[in-house]
Order: C-alpha cells, then structure tokens, then sequence
C-alpha cells in the first residue's frame, strides 16, 4: 500500500499518518519528493483494511501494490501448471505445450441428441465433451435442464465414445451429482462470484473449470479461483501432480490483450468459449483462431447435429462438420506457436 | 421480435423467413418499405428462441420487441406496489409515497457492537436495521461473517430496541436460517443470477430485497426479479396485500438517469445503498440526497459507531450521529417530492 | 510512481532498476517488505516516460502516483473558483455558493423560435440563454446549424431580453465568431481531446465551457482542461478575478458519486446538462433535482416552445412552463443545501 | 423504426400514433400481437427525427431498425472495397485478399532517427512507414511533435528507401500539409466524430486512415466513416477505381468479435493497431497474430530502434528485428485464411 499525500500536507500530518500506520503493527516509509510525499507500508499479510487512511487529514489516496491473491499467482509457482484430466482413452494435458479441445451441444437434451452427436464428433479426434444437465438461464420460463438424468446421459457417452466429461454445477446440491458423474466440474460465469459454491468446489476431487464472469476484472476472476484453491486440495493435489485445478477465463467479449497478459499473473490454463463469447455461429471460427494465435490453452466449443432445433444456443452452435474444419485450421495455427493440440 | 432484411434481398429470401416462422406456429408480418422490407413476428410466448432466424438468408438482423419478464412488468400491475415489513413496532411501508430508512454497520461483529449502534441510532427515528451475518468477501482471507450465532445477535437488535432486521443469504442453507431469524432476505449483488438462489428465495415467507450485480442491465435485474416472483408466492401474497416481494436496484455507481426510468418498467419498490455505491464516506451524504431527489422508495446505509475499528467497510461507514444529519436533509428533500419518510 | 518488483526478484535486479532511474536524473527510493520490495521516484516533472521501467527484469508494474494535471488541481488553489460571465443584466456568477441556470434550445433554428423561447423564459428569472449556431451531429445528413446567421439571431436574444449567451465552437474558425459574439465557449463532448481547438480555447478572452467525453476518465477530463488552462491566460485572468475559465463536467449518465468526488480534485466549477444527460424529456426534472441535491454548480436544460417541431432534440427538451417549475424545485433543494440560485 | 405500444394501450392510442406518423408523410403498419401492438413505419429517409413518437400517450419506447449510415455500407456495395495506396515502389493493395502491413516510430523524433529506422525495416519486406509529425497528447507538457519539418523528414524517408508514408492530421490546417506531403491521411482516434475535420479529409485527394473512437460504438464509427465519404469524393474516386477511402478499426482494446462483425457491415478494410491497442511491448506479437487470425486487412505496428530513447510510446514499441519475426508468423497464420501479406 502506498499512501499519497497532498502537496500542501504538513509535517505534522505526514508524521501523523505513519504513526496511525505504526500503531497498527506495519512499518511505514515516508518518501518526501519535490511536489509531494508518499508514504509505503510493508507488514501488512491482508488482514488490515487500510482504506480508512484516506480519511486521515493531507492524505489525497490509497493505492494498493501487493495483489491479494496468493496460490493462484505466479509469485508462488513460476512454472505454467499442467493439468491432467482422466478418461477412458487415458488423460487430456492442458497447459504448457498442450492445448486441449471440447465440444457438444450446450444442454443435455435427449440420450439420442448425445449420443448423436459424440458419434460425429469421435472421428475429429476431440477427446473432451461438454454438455450441460444443469442450465442457468436468465428467464425462468426458459428450459432449466434435465438435472441428473441429464448427468447420467453425460456417463453414456463416456462409456460409449471414450470421451471425457465436461459439465456445469450450479448449487451445493448438483455439484455433489457432477462430482460423482462427471470428469470436469464446471462452474458458470453468473456464479463466479458465489463464494460457498466456489469453497464447495475447492473441496471436490476433481478439476475445476471457472467461468470468469460478464464485466469482472482480471482480479476479481483470480481471486475467485484463489477461493477455489485456498480450500487446501491444491497442495494435496499438487504433491500428487495429479489434479491441480483448473482455470478458465470467459470474457463475454474474449479479448487477446487480456488473455495475453496472463503470462504475467498466474500460472493456470486458460481456455476460451469462442459459442459464448461470440454469441453468433459465423464469428465461432474467426475467434478460435484468434484466441489460439494469443496463446490460449484450449478451446470449449458448442457444437450441434441440428443446431436448428437445439433447445438453447442454437445461434452460436456449429456442426461437426465445421467443427472438424475449425479443428483444422487451429492445428495450423498451433504450430506458429510450436505447440500441440490434444 | 422485428426480423431486418439486407435492402437487395430477394422476395424469395423474404418469402422464405416468412415461411419458417409460420413453420414455428407463430404469425409473420411482412413490412415492405422503400429502402428494405421487415418482418414483424406475433404470438411468440417466449419459448421460441428466434435468433436463429438471423441465420437465413438475406437476414440483416433480429431486434426483440416484448419484454421477457412478465409479472415484475408495469404491464401486469401499474400501481406501485406497497410493501409491507412487520416489525415489533407496526409494519413499515415501502413505495408508493413511503420513503423507508435502513441503517446499520455491514457485518454483524460482536453483540455489544450491533446493540451499541441500535442504541445510538433509536432517537433518530430509523426502523429497520441492517447488518451481514454471512458476508460475502471477495478474498477467501477476509472476515467472512459470524453465521447463526449472528443471525442471534441481530434477534437481540430487534427484542430490545424493536427495529425490523434485514440480512443477507448467500446460499440455500443460509436462506432456511435468515428467513426463520430476520423479516426481511437479501440477496446479494453477486448472487443476483444465482438463480437456484433466487428460487429458493420465492419459495421464502418473507420479503426480498434483491441487490443488482455490479454490472446487470436492467433487463437483466428484472429477469432475476421475476426469477423470484414465478415462484407462485407472489399472487397468494397479493391476495393478502401483506407480503410481496421487495426489489432493489443496486448499481455500483448509482445514476439518476437509471432509476427514474423504473416508472417505465416495473411496479416494484427500488432501494439505494449510498454506501456500497459510493465505497467512501465522504460521498454517501451526497449520494443520499441525489438518490432521494430522484425519486427512489429507500436507502440502506451503513452505519457504524467506531468505523476505524470496523471489520468490513469502515471506509464507507458514517457514524450515528452523521446518519440523523442524513436523515434530516433527506426529509427536506422528500418533502419536494411530496413524499413521506418512514 | 512506484515500482512493483516481483516477490522472487534479486537484489541485482532491484539495484539494476535503481540504477536506470538514477540514470534518468531521478531520485530511487526502495522500500523492502516482507514479501516484496518496491521503488518509489521522486524528481520526475512529467517529462520522463517511466513506463520503459516496466521492461526491465524482475518489474510487475509501474503505478504513477502524482497526478498529471497541475493547474485545474486542489493542490495549486483550494479554495472554489468562482467565474463571472457578464451579461447586459450585470454578472452572473458560477461556482462557490453560486448555482447558475443555463436554458435555451437544442439549435438556434430561426429567429422568431429563439425570440419566443426567450421571452417565455425571461419571466422564470433565468440569466443565460443556451442555443447551438454549430452543431456537431452524428449524422452527415442531418441538420448541421445556422453558422453565423446563427450568432447574429443569439446576439437579438441578448440585445432584447438581456440574457448572457452560451454557444458551441467546433474548430478554430467557428471559435474566432464565437468569442467575439457570444459569453461563453463551449466545447463539446465530441471535441473534449480536440487539442488544437483546446488551445486555441485557452487564448480567448471569453470563459470556455468544456463538456466532458462520452467515456472520458476523470482524469483525461481534467487533463483536457489543463490544456485550455495552460494556455496562459488563466494567470493573467486570475490577477483580475474576472474571467478564469470554466470547467463543465458532462457525463452521458450523469453520477453523483464522480460529481461529488470533484471536491477532492479541482477547483472549478461543475455544470450538469440533464437533457443530453438523460436523452429523454420525463428525465429531465428527476435528474436536474438530484444533479443539484449531490453539490454541482449549475445546470443547462434544453427548453423549447414547440418540442415536437424542433429540428434536434425534441425528444429531451422540456417547456418553458416546466422549466418555470424545476427551477421552482431546484432552489428548494439548494436551500437544504446552503447555496443560492442565480 | 417501430413503435411498440403498451400491452394495455387502446385502440385510439394506437390509431393515434398512426395518425401522427402519417402526418409527417410516412407510412404507418400496425402489427397487432398477443399481448401488445407494435407499429412499423417506412418511408422515412433520415429527415425526421421519430423519438418524439415516445412522448405520445401508450407508447412503451421506439426501436430503430434502417442503421443511418448508406455509403460504408454492404447494402451499396457488397463487395470488398481494395483500396491502392501509390508509392515509389508500385501500389500497395489493401483489403480483399490483400494484408497490407505498416511499421514505423510513433513520433518522428529526428531525421537521424527516422532514416535508421527505415534502413533497418527495409529488408523486412514491409512497404507503408508510419510516423507522427503532428501528436495528440493527453498532457499540454508532452512532445507534440515536429509538425511541418517532421513532415519533411518523412518526405526523405519516402525518397531514399521508398516507402509510402501515413501520418496524421490533427486539424484543418495540418491536414492541408500532410495532403500535400504524405500518402495516406490519418485521423487519430480523439478526432474520430471532429466532424469539421472529417468533411475536410472528405475533400482530400488521398486515401484517409480513420482511427476508431476509444469507446466509440461500430455505429459511431461507420458514421463518422461516412463523413468522410459523404463529401463525394467516394463516388468520382469510385469510377476511376484508384482511390477509394481507406477505414481502419482502432479498438482500444481489439476485439476478434467485433472485427468478425465488419463482414455483416461495411465492404471497406480493417486495419488493426496491436502497439495502441495493447500499449504493452510484449502484447504486440501475440495481438497482430490474434488480428490476423481473425480476418483483419492489415496491421500498424510501432517499430523504433531505440524503444528505450523514445519520445513516445517507447513501452509499446518493438525492434525492427522483433518486426521481422512477427512478419514471418503473420505470414504463415494468413496462409491458414488465404490471403496473402504486401
């Protein structure tokens, strides 16, 4: 924390400031420049709130140095995290060099739509397969979902194709379900921010897959995952190096520069949802070769065998076919990076 | 929903939509103008996702027309709700010309803190008293609230100085508790699209105060309103014109130009909390005033006898007795309006 | 500015970056924490480029610390800054305990509209008369104003009805008419980063009225107008306490919070437009009470005596009859206030 | 435009809307609906302002639905525009299969400084340099460029190595210069709705560089777009197919999206600038890959051989040998789209 002072401040109140700082066991440093003087503090692990020095008397702000999140930042582990996600055809890397591919429609509507669609999807060679039993949707006339035979729909794929299971707990209750049934817990943009669902989630088994939420800053969406990881499976985890948890950014707009910046703040995976974060099937392609070329580790795609008659997200969904052209083409892309695409 | 042809679309293309909404059970009006032809769409109870019209061809684009949130509308009740919160001391009222105060420090700390305050603030007049037993915390390292023995706390606030108490639920399980400790729930700006909350809460006996997230459009707000409302308890509540839900627009920076525009949309009491929307003491004078002046039902300000002790918020807490100054220059400004506080 | 170093950075790496900021003539400052250390510089006028520091090995950020305007901040003069714009009625005055009232039409479209529109308004007590004669409309096909011809009907309004005149400048030529026939120089929204057009502002004689950018930080706000400021005749103005410029925040949404922050940065006078503010005539009223109710020191509403016919802005101007009854309104909330209405 | 009426407006409101849209020579088509009325009008082509229809008794708002600007638009020219910049070297094609690519200093510092550059970016292959000679500053105390010699210096630039030559104009006056001088005329983003300056670049006889507003909408853009080809310049350069305006996109922070979305609007080309956009040395590779990727016409990049010593933008500039390996991978990523790199 780095306190500024007015320019006109007195002696007394810049001495006055320190001594409220000291008398709250941190240390304070007043640096006096030509037009002003600014005071550091160093000691503090987080526990003080600090802000209520702005109300002290010459002082103009307060501004934050130390990032508050801590397991999740590269300060901690400077080497990207790989994560490992178990199926029946043995596990998909994400992270590093491996860039990992999941598709489906975006609910789980029948088993024949499913099962339809992994059938097509198995020979593109994506080993990941998303699909939602649970379904947050903005008006409650819309359709919420199966629930858990939605879920056990999901485990017939998996059974039947190979693939590794991909899929959305929205409360306490269905994120017991999706740890039992699926391979990947996946938690939606709107509850990024649901700090009991997200501590639930910390203590679950499996990787975790977090939504970054509509407008939330890059801060906000690390220390959501912080909450993730502070429920202490992270250690246990990475000892195993078997299950760190993991990451992903979803910006309603995904934009490269922010992606880009992840190099300097945390050591997760990033995957992007070009469906959601597009809204439109044309701009589908576009935006998965963009957020490869920027470095993301992987992309979350929807696709569907009857996108006309899809139940939700029909407009943003792509068929297989595209989606093998798509698959294609980011595999080209991919190389410029000198990485692979699992 | 209004389709918008290309200007150089065929009549065939146009015929074509045409038919494909038909085929959906719904009506198309085709609109021929000089410069392009548009295509309005009738008989669409919202369980049709229509966008993806947008992907035939010769489409331009598709603008909705109808709201999607039917009983928070202006549409079904154009009177201004009233709503009714019991307290030892009557009921309070809240829309219509009823102005309610709500004041209180952000986290429930100890009981000598909260019965400290309510003493303090019993002379200026205030009767619904506010404080977080479950606080939602962007860092998982910060004080996250004390839980029941809390919600107990708060019991006391209202046995001994007979204020109405209004407490956030973060989570099912919480809800079950603070709807049986508090008289009214709130839901928390992060939680206002956790939508399995927000059933929950429908099902509650009590009123709802339902903050906006930090960068909700207001459709969206009234979406998670009308989440609350279908939940059936609205209309046996009606019936009694005792209890019906309270909404409450939260906006981080709150804007005049927003809330006037409720007369527009919806019938529901809204709610302003200078004290978050601001995040500084100095501002949330001010903010009251504007808020007040504007035409809003209510204020919920945090309030604090020692705020440079304060575990949360300090920064935006004023003490009791800047709350009665408050209060005396926002009954000046009520009385403009021709309004009432309560 | 401060440097951030990352928590693993060498002592090498932090003597590397004081190095380079000695280098530059600058003063370095580190400061060790606990968890990292960071560098505070002193010296710097403005005319180094820090943000090359943020290059060098082992930096997380650079964060500035001083402000970058001077003249238009608290810290060069912290008392309000009072400006007086002479009209044939004597002069008004803005800012202090001074709150000013601007009305008038959207365009200057004939001379018997701005002559109606006067002599309706000139029974409210209303001293300045607002109306574009150059008008920066999004459209090139739409009215773009009167030019000249313009002026020349303002300065009837002037002449017969004894108001002082408030008109836009859009580039130098149209600056050079308007200083010599009007009171006050507004430069718009859309010109708000016009530097060349900012300049040549800073050289008339006449206060500027510089409205805000659409998205415009406070800062770059603040910035635009250090650039009419600096211009020189600020001092020279100041000497004869007549004539320092004046300064027009101009939020697309109007908020109190920014408004009321205003106190903690600059000494000039904020003005709020609730008509473009708002975009819509039942707005205008709500918006204009609370602009008032959270401290600005003036308002210009757009009033026209025939809205529907008017060539721009119909749709967000109000008539003279309810401008007679806001200003009714507004003095009674300045009164809670303390401040008079001019 | 359609009017959509409120659920419970009567049949009178309606017909008295009609009559009103009738009155001003347009045509009004009532859809009567389920639940509500909406009212399409045609006929309108730009002159009338139809928001007052809003303030008319049972009318919920107005939705406009023809986009106002014609020109830039799909709707008259449906295929992409190529646009021919002459140099010394032969024409640089931009747009349709054409990437055209763009490199030089933000600030044309010294002669020196800039032939070095040149010489060093030479052997890269790229054919359009870029440099300012006029600088919009946020600070009145920063560099604000060489003006004229500045352009003169770029004219040696031209003459010894060849290169076409793009810089900005930042006001009348200076625009008459760098007509004269240079090959393509820039107007930077603060200037983008500077409409006096638009209709200026409109009259030029070179091709013109429109930066994109900071926060402006797509909207906002094409029409200031169409500014600039509304003075007719358009249509005379059209017939000789040399010289047709050039657009550029210029996102604060660049969106893949949002470029996606051109292929739906305009035909002109997209050049996007990875130095501004990111503002970060390290984001410029990943972004020009990332605009690329998503279908971009060509790229800006900054380039100075001394980043460290530069006047300006030093953080965001990268080596002419930096540039030459961003030019090798853009070059294998437009192979993936079929296009090819000038």
């Amino acid at each position: 924390m780095l306190v500024v002072m007015q320019s006109h401040a007195t002696d007394e109140q810049v001495r006055s400031v320190c001594d409220k700082i000291e008398s709250l066991g941190l240390k304070a440093h007043p640096i006096p420049g030509a037009g002003r003087t600014a005071i550091g503090i160093t000691g503090n692990n987080g526990a003080v709130d600090l802000g209520i020095l702005e109300s002290l008397p010459g002082v103009v702000e307060c501004i934050p140095v130390t990032k508050p999140y801590k397991l999740v930042s590269l300060d901690v582990k400077s080497d990207p995290t790989i994560v490992r996600i178990p199926t029946p055809s043995g596990d998909v890397l994400v992270g590093g060099e491996h860039l990992a591919m999941t598709a489906g429609p975006c609910a789980v509507e029948t088993e024949e739509q499913c099962l339809a669609i992994a059938q097509q999807l198995k020979p593109t060679g994506v080993r990941l397969f998303r699909g939602g039993a649970y379904k947050p949707r903005t008006s409650p006339y819309s359709f919420q979902g199966l629930g858990l035979p939605g879920l056990k729909i999901l485990a017939q794929v998996r059974k039947h194709y190979g693939f590794g299971i991909v899929t959305e707990a929205i409360d306490n209750e269905s994120l017991d379900l999706v740890e039992e049934w699926a391979d990947v817990i996946q938690i939606g943009a709107r509850n990024m921010q649901n700090f009991s669902l997200l501590k639930r989630a910390g203590r679950a088994k499996k990787p975790v897959l977090l939504k970054r939420g509509m407008s939330a800053t890059l801060d906000e969406f690390l220390m959501a995952a912080e909450y993730v990881m502070s429920e202490g499976n992270y250690k246990r985890h990475a000892l195993r190096t078997r299950r760190p948890h993991l990451l992903r950014f979803f910006p309603q707009h995904p934009r490269p520069g922010r992606r880009a910046r992840r190099k300097k703040r945390s050591h997760l995976p990033i995957l992007v949802d070009p469906s959601h974060g597009t809204g439109k099937r044309h701009k589908v392609l576009p935006l998965s070769r963009a957020a490869v070329a920027v470095g993301c580790d992987g992309l979350l795609v929807e696709v569907h065998h009857q996108p006309e008659k899809a139940l939700s997200d029909g407009m943003q969904s792509i068929l297989p076919t595209e989606f093998a052209e798509l698959l294609s083409e980011i595999k080209q892309i991919a190389q410029v990076l000198h990485r692979r695409v699992n």
